[in-house]
This record gives C-alpha cells, sequence and structure tokens, in this order.
C-alpha cells in the first residue's frame, strides 16, 4: 500500500509500532505532543520535532520569512508547552534550500526564530543546510528540560472532567484565507496565524495546578481533542455556544460568508492548548490563566459537539446543522 | 545574492552569526560536530541534526530502504561520536513523503534505524510525518548524554600533535560508483556507502585517553582535516603514503582507472574519525583502537599533504600529482 493511501493518521499508528518505546531512559514514546526522557541523575525532558514545506504548509507569496522562522519555532515550542514543559530549551534547524533564495531572506528566517525564542528562553543552537532542488523546507527539533517529573499526556483524560482552552479558535484558518485572498498580512487573525503564540506559561501553569491531560491545536479542536479522547478511552462533550470565538475572526467569517464555528472546531493552527481537569483544579488554574471551559469528558468515545438545548450539532461546508436531539 | 551563489561554506559561515551563541546554558554553538549543552544539576549533552534529499544524498534506485535508515541515523551517531560522546542518546525523525512511497519501504527504514541505534544505546523515539510532493527527504536529530563534562571539540589541536584516523578511507566514494554503475549493493565499498559504522567506541576512547580534538570525515579528509585547522587556527601535514587505504578501495579505484589517494583525501561519506593528539596519548589510543597516525599539527594554516620524499602532493582528477618541492 502506497503513503497516498494510507494516509497520515494510517501511517502515524503504523510508526508507533515501529519505534521502540521500551528503550532505556524512555518515559513517553510515540503518541504525545513530545517524547520523555530521562537522563541519568533524574532529569527528564521533552524532544519533539516538527517541519514545514513549502506549497504545503506555507507559500513564501503571502508568508514573510520572518513569520516562517518564527512559526517554524512557535510550533515546537507549542509542543512543548502542551507537555506543561517551561525550562530552557534548544533548538536544532535543517534547512533545505533551493539554489534561487536569497541569502538576506534566510537570515529573516533566522531572525524570526530568534525573536520567537527569545521570549521562551529557547535557543537556537544549530543545525544543517542541504539542498532542496524544488521545494524548501525548514525542519526543527526542540529539546527542553522539565521542571520535575510530571508532564501533561493525552491518556489522563477521566470522565467528569471538564475541558478548556486557551484563547480563541479559528483565528489561523480565517487568518490564512484573508493571506490566500490578498488582504495583507497585518489583519489580526492573518498575524494569528503568521505568528502563533506558544502557550507556555499556559501549559506550566496547568501542569503545576494538576490538570490531567493536555494537547495544542494544530489539526484543530475536534481532531485534537479526539486525540485526547483516543489515547485515554473517553468521550468528550463540546458545547458549541461556549467554544471562544475572536469578533475579528467572526467579522472575517461574515465577511467571506464563512461558517465562524466550522473554522474554529475544525480549522487547525490555531496553537492554543486544549487543557482537561477536575472542576476544581480548573477552577484555580482560570484565576492565573485566560481560559474557556467548553465542555466535559465522558464515558464512551469521540467528540460531540451540542448547542444549550441539548441538541447535537455537526459542522459542515456551510456552516453547522443541527441533526440529532440527544435529549437535555 | 542567491544560495547558490554563496555555496555550502559561505551560508554556514552566515549562520554562525544568526545564531545566539550566548544563550544560557550553551557550552559550544554552531562549529563543531554537535551542539553541547548543560541541563540544570551539571549533565551536558550533544545535540546534533543532519538531512539525506531524495536524489542529492541518496537514490532510491541503488540505496535499499533499510541503508537509508541505517545511513540516516549512523551520520548522526558519527557527529556525537566526533564529540566523544557515547551514553544513551535518543533520535527523532522527520519523514518528508512522496505519496507514492510504499508503506513496506518506511518500515524497512525504520528497520534501518533501529537496527542502526541498536548497537549504540541509541532508541528512535518519535518525529513527524509531511508531505513532500516531489523528493523524499529524512531528518534526523540525536540528543546524547556526554559521560562528563569534557568532549572532543575542533579548536584544540597545537603544533606538534599528531594526526590519526580510524579505519580506512576512500571505500564510500568507491562504493558509491560501484553502485551507480550497478555492480550491486554487496560489494566491500557498497556496503561500506549505504552501511557507516558510526565510530562510537572510539570517540570515546579518544576523549577518555586524552586527545584534543575530532571530527568525522564526512565531507573528505582534506575538508574535514581543514575545519579542525581553521577552527584551532593551525596547519596540518600529512604523509600521503601513511593514509589508510584498504585492499578493496585499491582493486576497485584500478578496476575503474581512478586513483585510490584521491578517493580517500577528497571521497568523503567515510564517517572515521580524525584524532588529534599528544604523541604519548595517541600511543596509548592506538593500544586500544584501531588508528593510523597519518601526520601532524603545524603552525600556520591549511592541510598540506606530503611524500616520503618530502615533496608536496596534490590531487587531481587522474591521479596525485606532485608539483612543488618542500625540502625535507
Amino acid at each position: 500500500m502506497r503513503v497516498g493511501e494510507k494516509g497520515e493518521f494510517g501511517l502515524i499508528a503504523d510508526l508507533r509500532r515501529w519505534l521502540d518505546p521500551e528503550a532505556g531512559g524512555m518515559i513517553r514514546g510515540a503518541g504525545d505532543d513530545a517524547a520523555v526522557f530521562e537522563a541519568r541523575g533524574g532529569r527528564r525532558f521533552a524532544y519533539t520535532a516538527d517541519a514545514m514545506v513549502e506549497g504545503v504548509h506555507f507559500d513564501p507569496a503571502y508568508t514573510p520569512w520572518h513569520a516562517l522562522g518564527y512559526k517554524a519555532l512557535a510550533v515546537n515550542l507549542s509542543d512543548l508547552a502542551a507537555m506543561g514543559g517551561g525550562g530552557p530549551s534548544y533548538a536544532l534547524v535543517v534547512l533545505g534550500l533551493r539554489e534561487d533564495i536569497e541569502v538576506e531572506a534566510l537570515e529573516e528566517v533566522y531572525r524570526g526564530m530568534r525573536d520567537c525564542g527569545a521570549g521562551f528562553s529557547c535557543a537556537v543552537v544549530g543545525g544543517d543546510i542541504v539542498a532542496s532542488p524544488e521545494r524548501m523546507f525548514i525542519s526543527v527539533s526542540l529539546v527542553g528540560a522539565l521542571a520535575g517529573d510530571g508532564f501533561l499526556a493525552r491518556d489522563g483524560a477521566r470522565p467528569g472532567q471538564a475541558v478548556a482552552v486557551t484563547g480563541t479558535l479559528g483565528d489561523s484558518i480565517l487568518g490564512l484565507k484573508e493571506l490566500m485572498s490578498g488582504k495583507g498580512n497585518d489583519t489580526h487573525c492573518a498575524r494569528r496565524h503568521l505568528y502563533p503564540e506558544p502557550r507556555m506559561r499556559e501549559g506550566r501553569a496547568a501542569l503545576e495546578a494538576g490538570a490531567s491531560a493536555a494537547i495544542d491545536v494544530s489539526d484543530g479542536l475536534l481532531r485534537d481533542l479526539g486525540h485526547i479522547c483516543d489515547e485515554s478511552g473517553v468521550g468528550a462533550r463540546v458545547l458549541v455556544e461556549d467554544i471562544p470565538i475572536s469578533a475579528e475572526a467572526r467579522r472575517v467569517a461574515r465577511d467571506m460568508g464563512l461558517d465562524p464555528v466550522e473554522a474554529a472546531v475544525a480549522g487547525g493552527e490555531d496553537y492554543e492548548l486544549v487543557v482537561v481537569a477536575d472542576g476544581e483544579v480548573m477552577g484555580r488554574l482560570a484565576a492565573t490563566c485566560a481560559l474557556s471551559v467548553i465542555g466535559e469528558i465522558v464515558p464512551g468515545e469521540g467528540v460531540e459537539l451540542v448547542d444549550r438545548g441539548g441538541r447535537r450539532v455537526t459542522v459542515g461546508g456551510s456552516g453547522y446543522e443541527h441533526f440529532k436531539e440527544t435529549g437535555g
């Protein structure tokens, strides 16, 4: 079977079988935002890697080079944030380069990475340059010390716990649509797409408060909360009216004839954190972090969107659609 | 100026200025085989990344998938070896995939990585999969604990010290030429090209014996020893007759009408270690490792090849050429 037939999630399931989860010092292997290993002496590290490919993850036509560097590092820092990691971290950058890229553009890429790292005690310390004739790519790896033994895994969610999200959702995909339609890169939503903010402080606070699980929103809320459900063996119910959507996202969606709820639950690349915790823990956490409680963990499997009337909601291309009463 | 005009070494010089060498915990930044950082508690780690791009670094027409995985990890382990690192290490793998690659091929790539890592306490613990429409790429990063505070840098060479190399040189480029000319992948030289052996034990032994500098041979002896000279502010003189060349490499070179000395000094990808040490240290090291002393560090700059008669030697496309008497 070919890669294109198998699809990303089928492949990832295969990869997990091909890795070595029993290796000495491994605390957490594949299947989370980052791997966790323990060095001799007991110190634990989160370790993650993410790549961006030209024409697949970014388009130089509307992605400033500085933003490319910033985002390439930010998406990795976001994985550390989702583990609750908050210590110093170190990044290596492998650049695949077309011959016709300007050296000044690369300097901007590095400036973007440094500008991102500076706020989070993250240093870009080296890497490799290789030729990549058709498409540029940027592959970043990041290793960061965990504060202690604990970390926020994906498999810790239990029925009855609350589900919350930092910030707002949907801005990034709507910003991408603005960028693609030539609206420039200085709108609120375009900036949110180009310069995602890794939620390092929130991840650390969630870990310290005693949260049970977390993930960052890269594939979209439904899919990413779905990963928590799959790994934890539970389901989740999300109240659609409680999903935080910015006024700007609502305006862009209206102007473009798009559904802001669909953008928020399926758009992805928001790099906000989804946090699962007992109600009491979530209450304490909400006192120090801007969080929106959007639902709860339930027995079963999968993520269900419901409205205040208890009706199940599904999102489609042109808006959301009520198709089933679930009572309540 | 464009990347293609600037060239690899010009770009690397730029990159070093764009990185942040003053970051907290950084012991060694760009300009060595690996970066070195120190975690809270004092433990030091070597951290490196290398990528291989289809059609640039490997050709699936003559590179078995298993060998691709093995080599992608081995070249990173070789960087740790050149730092003297020998503890457990952890690898992340980013795969850029064409849609038409067979899933079974990827399983072989991972099997090759596991087979390589198993011998060196290295575990492949995760990574990322991305689409790369035209060319597959494999980008590996590796973090490994150093045994203590020390490591083998490139800048420690001093005049009067001896220069030695592990194993034999030139096999890899001659093996590549065999592979490209359809001679199969089971010859001695082809296996050396496809399955380079990271010299972890030798690197560790060199560090423990008190060696002053090391590098692995990826670009070719002249260029890599040249990096040691540049970083240390010294020159080197290499005795051409003392360069270790295998009988198989000599036979392949003869059969193909190639110069085995040129293959040995300019071929690259041998992943042997060049070690610089005081004569006494080198003597002790040679008792436990298979090493060939090939020359000495001298004042000045650059690497000079000489023969036993003291004549300067230069290598060209069709063999080496004496062009200048240097006395002696």
